[in-house]
C-alpha cells in the first residue's frame, strides 16, 4: 500500500466531477522579487506601489501570471503529473486582482473528457479556479491535457467535448475595480503607444533573447510548486535534458514583449495557447507579437488589445510552415486580452 | 597583522566556552519564496497563512529548516571553516516557531573536545542555539565536527566526550504553543494518510528526484550565510566542482518527502544525521523514509513519528552495503522526530 | 515605425537634457533575500533590524548597492544600452537610506559630451539621481560610456567635459540622519576592527573567491530590471558566453569584502571605478582591499575609511602592470568612502 501519489490516469476522472487541490500558498514580496529576477519583467504597474496607485489600484498587485502559475502549479499532481501532452488552454479571464499576503488555493471541475482510438490515453478538459483567502475566484480557464490510462482494458468514458468560446468576448473581460488610466503615465511606464496606436495586423519584433540555464527554470517552477518530474529530474531523458515548463516561456515570452508592449500592462484574459514545441536549457527564447483585436472596456482611460504573443528560439515572425503546421523553432503561441491605456 | 578571519583551528577551542556568532538575521517573506524556490517544498502549513491558523498558529511560521541553517550559517566561521568533516548531530529540539519579521542569532557551547591519535586534528562538540530578537531559544541543537590543528605541537586539551542522547525522548519535544490538528485539512494539505495509518518499520519511497545545479546550491547556501569556501570556490578542487552544503541535501531531501508524508508538517526534533557521502552539481537527488517510532504528544489532534530520512543519487532504499557502512550513493541518513495529525 | 526602443545613439543626447527613466521599483524583503542568495553579503546592518535600530536607524535599510543597482537598472535603456563601454564612475554619494517598501525612480542630466576622432561613437556623460516616493535623492552619481553613433555623418556636438572631483570630499560625505556607532557591538558584526585600526596604505587579501554562473548573474542583472542584452542572449558571442553585468562584480567583490572589512558598514561615497577587463561564468572572483585615506565624520562613533576595493579572477594584489595598464585578470577598482565605527 503504497503512500505517495501517483497522480491520476485518465479513466479516474468522472465528468463533472470536483476536484479540490492542495497547498494553499500565501503569496508576498519574496515571490514578487523572485519573478523580477526570472523573468526580464518591467510592466510598471506590477513593479511599483506608486505607479499602481496612480492608476486607481490600491497598490501594485502581483503579476497576473504569478498568480496564473501559482494556480496551475497546485492543479498538477492532480491533472498533468501523467500528461502526455498539454493540449490547450481557453476562457481564461483575470477577475480579480492578487495582492501581496493574499493567499491562493485551487479548484477544478472535469468539464470533457475523450477517450483516444488507441485506448491507452484520452483528453481530460478542465475549468481550473484560483480562489482567494475571501472566496473571491481570482482567474479562471480552462485547459486540457492528454493523460495515460493506468489499465487500457478500463472502459471508456463518454466521449463530452465541451463548448468552448474561440476568444473571450470583449463584454467578458473584468477590468480590476478601480483601474483608471485617465492619468497614465507614459514616461515612467517606458514607452509613449497607446490603444489608439496599434493596428489590428501590427506585429512587433520584441528584438531582445533571454538564453535559458538549467538552474532558473528549475527555480521558477518549483516557486510554482509544480512538481512535475520532467522538469527536475535528468535521468527522465537520454540526454539528461529537463523539459522547461510551458509556463516558463509563456513568462519569459510576456516579459520580453515589454519592449514594443509596456502598456500592454494587465492581461485580462487567455483566449487560447498552444506550447508548440519544447523547450530546453541553452535555448535562447525571443518573442513577436501581433495585435489580433481591440475593444474598449467601458472603464476610463482602459483600452483592450488582443494580442498574439509567439515566443521562438528562432527567427523573428516566426509561425507556421506551409503544411500549417508550427515551424520546430516555435515554442509558444499565445493568444490573450491586455488592458491599455487609451 | 591580518585583519581577515581564518576560523578556528582545534587548540583554539575551551571546553564550557560560549562563542557567540555574528551577524543576527531578520528574515522576511524573501526568505520564504527562495525557499519554496530552492527546494519543492509544499508542506502547506509553512505554505499558507489560512491553513497554519486553522492549526492553531497566528501565520505560517518560518520553515524549520530555514531557522536552522540560518543558525547553522552563523556558525560556520566559528566552528567549521577549518572542520575536515561535518561528523554528526544529536539532541537537536525546535522549541518554538520563527516568524517572519523575527530576527535570529546564533550562539554555541563547546560541550566536548577530543585530540585525534595523529596528533594533527581533534573533534569539537558544540550545542548551538538559535535565539530570536526576544532572547527566545527557538531551536537548539549539538553537532561534532572534526577540526584541523594549526600547530600539531600544540599540548592535547583533555579529552572530555559528552553524553549525547541517542534520540530525543517523546516527553522532550516541543509542541508550538497553540498547535490544534483536530481540524486539519487533509485535502489541503495534500494526502489523507494520518500518524494512525503509519507502521513502525514502514518504508516509503518519495519516488521523485531532482538534478542538482552549482547554482542551485550556492545561492542556497549564501542565503544561509554560509561562507565556507568549498562551496563556492572552483579552484578547491581539481575537477572544478564545489562541495555541496550538507544542509542543502537536508533540505531537499525533507521536501522530496513530501510525497507520502505530506502531513509530516513540523519538525520536532533532530536526533541524529550523518551526511554519509559528498554531494556534487549534476547529482540527481532521491529520498526515501522509514518510520523508526510514534509517540503521542497530549497536543489536541497531534502525534509523532520518529523517521528516517534517506538521501541518495542511486536507487529506492540505499543504506548500508554488507560491510555496515554506507554505500556510495547514500548522501544523508537523518532520524528526526515530525508533527503529524492524528 | 518599429514600436520597440533602440536605445539612444551619441547623437541623440543634449547637453543639459534631463531625462526620466522609465519603471519606478517598489522594493521589498524578496529583494533583500535575493541580494543575500546572490551575493556572500554579510553586513550586519543591512541583515539585521535589531542591529541596524541599536546603531540609530528605524530598521535595516535596504543594502546601499541594492539601491544603486536598481537606480542603475533603470537608467540602462536610455544610456547604454548601445554602449561600447562602461568607462568610469564619480562623484557617486549615498544621500538616504533605502527602506523596504521604499519605490525607487532615477534621473539623468546630461552633463557632458565629447565625440570621438573616428567619428562613429562618442563618450556621453551624465550626472543620475535615484529618488524616492517622497522626492528625495536618495543617490546621484556621474557615469560615462562611450556610445554609437547612429550616423557617423551626423554632425558633432561642442566638446563639453564635466569637471569631476577626482575624490567625494569627506566633508560632503552624508551620514544617515540617526545613524550612532557609540554602542557598536563588534561581536554581532563579525571583527573587532575599528576605524583607528586600519592605517592608510594597508592592504587586505579577502581570501575567499566564488565562482560564478550564467544563472547567477542573470537573475542577479534581471532583479535590477537591467535589461542589456549582452548579459542574457548567448547568441551575441561567438563562444555563447554573456558577459556579466559590471554591478554584478562590485557587489561581489564588496560582499567578499566582509573578511577583512566586516565593519565598512555602510557605503557613503563611489569616488570612481573602472571595469578593467571583462567578468564571464566561470571565472572565480576574488577581492582586495587598500586604505586609501580616513576622515572623521562628526557623526557619533563613525569614521570613514576611504577604501580601494579590486575584483580579480587571479593572484591577490593584482592591480596594473609594468606598463600601468590593468592585468587582465583584473576586473574591477573601484574607490569608495565607507562608514566605520571608531
Amino acid at each position: 500500500m503504497s503512500k505517495t501519489a501517483a497522480g491520476r490516469f485518465f479513466e479516474e476522472y468522472r465528468l463533472g466531477e470536483v476536484i479540490d487541490h492542495a497547498v494553499p500558498r500565501t503569496l508576498s514580496g519574496g515571490e514578487r522579487a523572485l519573478y523580477h529576477a526570472l523573468y526580464p519583467a518591467r510592466g510598471a504597474l506590477y513593479s511599483s506601489d506608486q505607479f499602481a496607485r496612480a492608476c486607481g489600484l490600491r497598490a501594485s498587485p502581483v503579476d497576473d501570471l504569478i498568480g496564473f502559475h501559482t494556480v496551475f502549479g497546485k492543479t498538477v499532481p492532480d491533472i498533468s503529473l501523467n500528461a502526455v501532452a498539454n493540449l490547450g488552454y481557453a476562457e481564461g479571464r483575470f477577475l480579480a486582482p492578487v495582492w501581496l499576503g493574499d493567499t491562493l488555493r485551487a479548484q477544478s471541475e472535469v468539464i470533457g473528457l475523450k477517450q483516444n482510438s488507441n485506448g491507452r490515453s484520452g483528453v481530460v478538459w478542465v475549468r481550473t479556479s484560483g480562489i482567494n483567502q475571501n472566496g473571491t475566484v481570482v482567474l479562471e480557464y480552462v485547459r486540457w491535457v492528454m493523460v495515460r490510462k493506468r489499465d487500457a482494458d478500463a472502459p471508456a468514458p463518454e466521449t463530452v467535448l465541451p463548448e468552448l468560446a474561440g476568444t473571450v468576448r470583449p463584454d467578458d473581460l473584468v477590468v480590476p475595480a478601480g483601474l483608471d488610466f485617465s492619468a497614465y503615465d507614459f514616461t515612467q511606464a517606458g514607452e509613449p503607444h497607446r490603444w489608439g496606436d496599434y493596428a489590428v495586423g501590427e506585429r512587433i519584433d520584441h528584438v531582445d533573447g533571454v538564453t535559458v540555464e538549467e538552474a532558473e527554470h528549475m527555480l521558477a517552477t518549483r516557486l510554482w510548486q509544480n512538481t512535475a518530474k520532467v522538469h527536475f529530474d535528468a535521468s527522465q531523458r537520454a540526454d539528461g535534458k529537463r523539459l522547461i515548463y510551458g509556463g516558463h516561456v509563456i513568462s519569459l515570452a510576456r516579459a520580453l514583449s515589454f519592449n514594443g508592449l509596456a502598456n500592454a500592462q494587465m492581461i485580462a484574459a487567455i483566449n487560447a495557447g498552444t506550447h508548440a514545441n519544447p523547450c530546453f536549457a541553452g535555448d535562447t527564447v525571443r518573442a513577436w507579437s501581433e495585435v489580433l483585436d481591440r475593444a474598449e472596456t467601458g472603464a476610463p482611460g482602459v483600452g483592450a488589445l488582443r494580442l498574439r504573443l509567439v515566443a521562438t528560439k528562432g527567427h523573428p515572425f516566426a509561425l507556421r510552415g506551409e503544411d500549417g503546421k508550427y515551424l520546430p523553432e516555435v515554442l509558444l503561441d499565445l493568444d490573450y486580452w491586455a488592458l491599455v491605456p487609451c
